[in-house]
């Protein structure tokens, strides 16, 4: 990159974040040395993880605005460290770009990072930027702390454990779908029905659920906890290997938006498709002992939250099943998510 | 990526490190969950930076073996905690290559990258793989811990301070210069002069100053430090307008490598140029009191290592000037590094 582009980087970096909030998160020297450096909190363990976000892989110019781009790698990072149960405090922030992208584009991708990490209390200290020979590319790193030996692993789920969600999965994939067959540049957006605004919104800006991490993380009920990244078949099949146990879903019991249930009609596809095989919703999947639920629940509505049961936790097998609406118990096949059904 | 790849990535990564390595940093949970969790130390704080290289921007197949690449990446990125005066523990790697790269390649980058963090005890906890368009890009995230409020940073420069580096700049942008000539790939290379071996070494394997910066740390006379990613020149106007000093470099003390030397007079350039504004070196540049500079080249001498003063920190300016050799002192211009002599 040129002198005069990192100029412009760091017109938009710089002092850009609340000196309270560096402060309250324990920073001690920023962006601008060769290194961060940060205060520790006593009784707490780090939690650390790393997102990449690479343009037309991940990301299409008739997919997501530049804002919504740099909103989503941030919220794919912190995303990670709600699935352990922690608080996120940091983040680094390396942007590639090709030498003859345009500036506003990084300005976006730079509003929409800071737009997500103001959100959730992030304090941004540090990063990388580079050229790239072509597209843009996006890696967060967040780092969070969590209460000593109180992070949830995806390997702790139980025999009699009850499988929850946090939320409606499939939403970000079918609001995908949507902007894939309208094929207009995303900066020019307009014209979707009401039903379809929550499901581009779920694509393109979607919540890292950190109060409903923290909730489970305070309960002290919670077993195993991923997060929704690559659909429910995906994580699921995590959760069963990782705890060398079997996931059975109810299909009956998986919860479907409404807004999900009438583009799927409209495609003449099973919402289930997007359920399963959908990725990027950014909700908690996770297990706890049957007799917690009740109470999970009540505290997660208090919260304005919600807490779906969908399955169990089985010793009969490694995998995951479905418990399908006529009766009958069928294999989920473990298959991740593919953006633009590109291998 | 394919699923396939994915396995493949993790039978080179998973298992790879020493158990004892993993649990002597503090290691709870690595790879393999939502994000990893690690103990902290009581009384330090933490020292976090990311770095990132991409393929045809920072290297080439003529200028590096992709084990080179790897071990480099991580060198780069330890190189920023070893100019904090901290001690490197963690890392996250981030890999995006293109669908069609060899297996080899990424094999031989991994190779690299663990090659760099075992030497370092630096444990590799996380990371993410994803697809790209073209080109192989690495994002290396390095955490690490210094004790609390010793941090060495480049704005803590005072006048009176005398400036050092920690070995012979400028021998890396030799070696990529005989690398570039030579524009044979690097897997086949051979036929190097043994005074040319040294140089393609600095660039290919550079060494982070973990040791050197420990020991300026503990010395406690150190005040500025910074690494050499790019120049003498540039590093200089770090630490200058950090610490709104100026910084008066010694022509005749600026420490030449006698291979250094012999390749500037074969290529007609002079020496300087090497060391001034090539980059990659990963030596640290800093200040500290004139009178404690021989204590440090006395520890630095036991350690086996080399510190040579070459300058002084002034109040009279906010720049970089050199004194040359007739006696004339000369403006150093603000200039960075560029690798392939493209803007």
């Amino acid at each position: 990159m040129s002198k005069g582009e990192f100029d412009l980087i760091r017109a938009w970096t710089s002092g850009r974040q609340a000196p309270s909030l560096l402060r309250s998160n324990g920073v001690v020297a920023g962006i601008g040395d060769d290194a961060a450096v940060t205060e520790w909190t006593p009784g707490m363990q780090m939690v650390v993880t790393c997102d990449t976000m690479v343009e037309e892989i991940h990301f299409k110019t008739i997919t997501m605005r530049d804002s919504d781009v740099g909103f989503k790698a941030m919220a794919a990072a912190v995303s990670d460290i709600a699935a352990m149960g922690a608080i996120p405090k940091y983040a680094l922030i390396s942007i590639s770009q090709p030498k003859n992208a345009k500036e506003q584009r990084l300005q976006g991708i730079y509003d929409g990072l800071y737009e997500c990490a103001d959100l959730w209390n992030v304090a941004v200290i540090g990063g990388d930027t580079t050229s790239s020979l072509s597209g843009i590319s996006i890696t967060v790193t967040v780092i969070g702390e969590v209460e000593n030996g109180k992070a949830l692993l995806r390997s702790a789920a139980q025999t009699g454990d009850i499988v929850f969600v946090t939320g409606y999965p499939g939403c970000s994939s079918a609001g995908l779908d949507l902007l894939l067959q309208k094929n207009t540049p995303a900066e020019q957006w307009g014209g979707f029905q009401p039903l379809q605004i929550p499901l581009v919104q779920a694509h393109t800006r979607p919540v890292p659920q950190i109060t409903a991490g923290r909730l489970l993380q305070q309960l002290g009920s919670c077993h195993a906890l991923n997060d929704v990244s690559d659909g429910i078949a995906s994580e699921a099949w995590e959760i069963a290997e990782a705890s060398g146990r079997g996931v059975d879903l109810i299909e009956d019991r998986i919860p479907i938006a409404a807004e999900l249930q009438a583009h799927a009609y409209s495609v003449r596809k099973d919402p289930l498709d997007f359920v399963l095989y959908g990725g990027e919703d950014y909700l908690l999947i996770g297990t706890m002992p049957a007799d917690r639920a009740l109470d999970a629940q009540l505290k997660f509505s208090e919260a304005g939250l919600s807490l779906h049961v969908i399955g169990y936790i089985t010793g009969d097998h490694n995998g995951v099943r479905m418990a399908k609406s006529d009766g009958l118990l069928e294999a989920v096949p473990k298959r991740g998510y593919n953006h633009f059904g590109k291998e």
